[in-house]
């Protein structure tokens, strides 16, 4: 067994770590509270590191590790969100991770040349578009669809909730993997996932004012005839149910290490603030109240970090020497670190905020940017915390602890 | 044994929250959003209801029936929660309502006739300015001090995390019940509580930018030998340490009001939602993961609400009925009730926020409301949570409980 | 509103106290250790004390007062439970109550002249068995049926989980309110509830070996042709569901006393022992990991215990004055006590039994009886926790919150 | 990274389930009712399958393979106690691996030929003594001295709470790891850690009654002038203090390793359970009241048992590979498996003694076994929780964080 980092790893982290306090921390709070996108030198930065092309190979422009793609990437997101408590950048980064990651595992050539190198250089978002109004995990109400026509798809429809809206329609190929009905008989097996720029034709956009996390949009896709070849199909048509479930393997993952990143640098926060401030002529240090509830949520945080650096590791065997570990293996792995993560990330940095006090309650502190940013996870996305539960419980006990079947 | 609201309260409370529904709560989020303030009409309309003059007797203009102030104050701020979940208004009303109290209690003929008709018409706000940067619930670090000179008293210092800042430049008379020292080596026989205008020569203020309550003002106050009567002294020189307790213990019992409330109404927004949402083909409402949570949150909720309408009672006893409380019963509820009341709230707020999903994320959602206003009280405004355990802890257990002798 | 005690209520409790201190607590570890039952001069005390006639009438041999007979009964278990922290007691007594109030409400002439004088006086033990094998809130398995012959019924069946069983062997006619089927067709209208005495020809019984409350027996029943009276009927031939929902009601209530009771106790113990017990040379009391979690408790266990005297009282009201409050108020405040008092009881007495040390887990230390004695109640006794929250969750969703239909 | 057992362990674990499941599991019941001891047949075998020996070098007769120590350890207690949930079995072969380890790290020659032998093949106990009256982990209270005479240690003194009393007489030469006092003004400079066997002459003995764990004794040690080679004597003379650590650190790490596995087996119990137990009409499985309580435990767990993998490794390499982890991290890890260990046991067992219902208040029902028997380790045996939350925050905060300094 071996349970740590290489030093290639522990250089990478520091390293990032390094650039990102001086570089992202201190314009964190901008990039939140003007709400105009994340400033351009900063995912630039973050692609000169290596960063976005993590789970891009080499000869599509990217800095892919084989083997270590999910390590590397739990690794960066961990550090971007302790740099941007907001979520912005570690979010928009892990999309671009994750999704970009199963370009690249189910991409046809076509769709990897035109996009990997765009997603590595850090000049084109690419995202997830599964959610309608209809529902987020339950894909069975999806209403938009498509048909297959020389070569074309012709996409109808509409989707919800989705991240990068405003910052793909200003990239001229940022886009979204995309869920979509090709038979609308089939169940599970009719749908299909294919990638969309949102500047297509026929394509209408809307925009939400959201809680937090102001440096990335969200908003809504409305479909009309929108046309794209058929290469941009990940995988083969009616497959997409199941690349759907993989892609979201990983970006729960990856939300799991941007919850992680945020609380562990809550708690720093916390540490530094009770070694120097002072009540009833003590430090705050001294009061178990305070110094007994950060080992607690040391306790606990230093318990998911390792089943994240597991399961990323586990993902990454899962892939790279395949029959080692299982679908259920991971499905049940990633669903403790996406239950987990977001909550605990919220009640540390609700702890933290409370060890502040009053300040904590001014925009000057920066623990509420964290405070509203992981709400988004803690209310859904990635899945809900009942659709997490829901998994684990049909991976331990099975079938019979599907409650509407 | 009655438990019972008699018909009369059940009436007030039930026209008061009519006319909540109707007029404060279409406009709730734009209020928030707006940082402008409440309107005129809103703290009108509740004092033409006789809301704002509940503590205040009816020679000096309020509505106070002897007896049932704290009972029928309690009802009044959690109707007003319910329909602004925000707290903004809740907390500006509940403000006067307690600080109001003190000054009908314990101020001077010349103060009661000069304020008193003026807050319970709505036209100034009177609050509360005890906080300085050093810390809030040690009141060993105030360095605000006055001395009395020719019957003034002569302010210096400065006053931070204060609410009702900018509403108050904005009145002719609006202020602040203050705690400062006179005399410096006396300890907790040292301080003196007065009210000061905000307007007073010598007065300068800032104001913070908020994580949430947007339609109420926090921010600082800075005193540079500001002259005020003596006849703005609350009972006599050198009381204030003792007065600002009592003070308080009103105040905490409101802001669990407005806790309760806010609390009460997200939970009514989680049953409606469940009761009309479907997912798997079944109302939400079928899955015990959401209906048992209800049910838990009910539970908590029904008895905090218990335990403070007891608390509100008691209160009214302790001062109608001599002899029939103590100072320590009095303080034992009500830290229970600021103990357990804005946690709770968030805590519902939260569960409703899972409940309704990714909608809960963006500004059209009510309860974002409500996650940044009781975020307020959770962090520390009104005494933290760990003042109230300590509280509790020394009523329980003695004196030994207190940590830091 | 008035939540206080009377002064005659005051008395009765504070004489108990002395009584059960005196007489119960030096015997009740004793008594739990022995397993063979409670002494005759502890009921036989009690009911000299009137306890034990607190829901019969005086015509009956009681001491009822009309309109107080859950409050009192209330105050009566919580006073017997703080002396015996086993639950035997305590428990004996509330059955007698909980089941002889329903004798005494719907009981014949001739059932009430034979059992409640035998009930008052502490003769005779009244309890319930309704629990099968098959299940315990689901009657839907109930298999005991009955058939009327000649104005007799004539039971058949068994029953599981029933307490009471050695001691109602060992007196005359000491028995059990039944449930069984009288119209196997009829769903919730063919049950019958009819007192049966364990003595009666028929009836052979089996003994389990519980994990505490040794002081009282549990074990099955079985009925082979039992032959009683039709004047052992209670209400109505068919009308047995509804009475045993009634009964329940109360027995909930009663059972929530003595979680109470024994919680107030494990309280005091651990507020006694970390104000003289010291460890890296300060008192317990001062180290805020024991004093605040002691404050915790006081607020969660003075909650909820005046959320019991409401209910208590309230079921009072609904008896006394027809139409001040519905099964609907009933079965929701009363779900809220049994919900939460056996698992705010167990956490107590774990976190006293913490405080205390390794000198908790040998049986000198009274919390022990708790930590076993109230397991019972954790586990299902008188109705799960999940059926508690079925029904909360009923009273305030609807119908819809019903999972299983 | 690898996160995996090797195949051997993998095998030496499946073996010694099959094993325990056969032979331990049948009478696990038994041995703790009968409260005479664990029969010898039990220790025979598992020394026969290496288990006695695992911390003990193969020249002393043990099955050491070194740098595997303590994760073969974990591997092994794990696996015992889920087929002995009363923990007595467990307990019984982790103090004899732990503190055998530390015999065989800084035993002399002498003591090490003596002892070791026995241990590793089950015919002698070697545990642990170092609580006396005033308290377990502040050592500032230990009045047991000794003094060095020609070559010999002279003890006088007493311990309590001592595990293993009863064994130790009725063994040649079993006993204890004993720290006293050598030097009674150095401080923790000044405390001497022997090995003293319970026959000793001047050694006398009480036993106590405990409220679980029946198969394993814990009892008081009185020595007067107990006389003990020099040979004894761990380390150096004066070193005891830090020797004293050490020892604890493994045993916590096993303790964790004893609640993990009897929480894994609580839990696979409820997963059998709900899958074949139906209440209206449908399996327990499709109630999420349930099934999510048992994702969230898994969840738990899966972290906590990977944290306490990787904790066991640590330590291994501690040992194996100096410099490659420092005392502070060791004592970070160990106190979080520590900390959450019991507790978390507790819990799940508590859950699923619930979902068994009233038949888990039977002592046919095994779960009632671990519910008294973890409660040891819960109220403080092997360090208290609030003891564990005291080194987690020291690590993380500082020195700042020691509340009584």
């Amino acid at each position: 067994m071996e349970f740590r980092l290489t030093s290639e790893q522990e250089l990478f982290k520091r390293t990032l770590r390094e650039w990102c306090e001086a570089n992202l921390q201190p314009i964190a709070a901008e990039i939140d509270a003007k709400e105009e996108g994340i400033p351009n030198e900063i995912i630039k930065g973050l692609a000169d590191l290596g960063v976005m092309g993590i789970t891009i190979p080499e000869e599509y422009g990217g800095s892919m590790i084989p083997g270590q793609e999910i390590t590397l990437a739990n690794l960066a997101i961990q550090e971007i969100a302790r740099a941007d408590l907001s979520m912005s950048v570690p979010v928009y980064v892990l999309l671009c991770l994750g999704w970009g990651y199963l370009v690249t595992r189910h991409g046809t050539d076509e769709l990897k040349k035109t996009l990997l190198p765009k997603v590595a250089s850090g000049e084109h978002f690419v995202g997830i578009a599964t959610t309608e109004a209809g529902g987020g995990s339950d894909v069975a109400n999806i209403a938009t669809a498509a048909r297959l026509e020389d070569g074309k798809l012709i996409i109808n429809g509409e989707k919800s909730y989705i991240s990068g809206i405003r910052e793909t329609t200003e990239q001229r190929d940022g886009g979204h993997i995309t869920l979509f009905r090709t038979d609308p008989d089939a169940g599970h097996r009719g749908f299909t996932f294919a990638y969309i720029p949102t500047r297509s034709k026929g394509i209408s956009t809307t925009l939400y004012e959201d809680v937090g996390r102001g440096g990335l949009s969200t908003g809504g896709l409305r479909y009309k005839d929108v046309v794209i070849p058929e290469a941009y199909i990940l995988g083969e048509i009616n497959r997409g149910f199941y690349l759907n479930m993989e892609g979201f393997s990983v970006a729960r993952i990856l939300v799991a290490s941007a919850c992680v990143g945020a609380a562990s640098k809550a708690l720093d926060l916390s540490v530094d603030y009770v070694k120097q401030r002072k009540a009833f002529g003590r430090l705050l240090a001294k009061f178990e109240a305070m110094s007994f509830e950060i080992a607690e949520d040391e306790s606990k945080l230093a318990q998911l970090d390792m089943w994240l650096r597991y399961t990323a590791w586990m993902t990454d065997q899962f892939y790279a020497d395949p029959g080692s570990y299982t679908h259920n293996d991971i499905s049940h792995a990633v669903s403790i670190c996406k239950l987990e993560a977001p909550l605990l990330a919220l009640d540390i940095v609700k702890h933290s905020m409370m060890h502040h006090g009053a300040f904590s309650f001014t925009k000057e502190c920066p623990l509420e940017l964290a405070y509203r940013g992981v709400l988004s996870y803690v209310v859904g996305a990635e899945g809900t915390t009942n659709i997490q539960k829901l998994i684990i419980a049909r991976e331990r006990i099975g079938q019979e602890a599907i409650p509407y079947r």
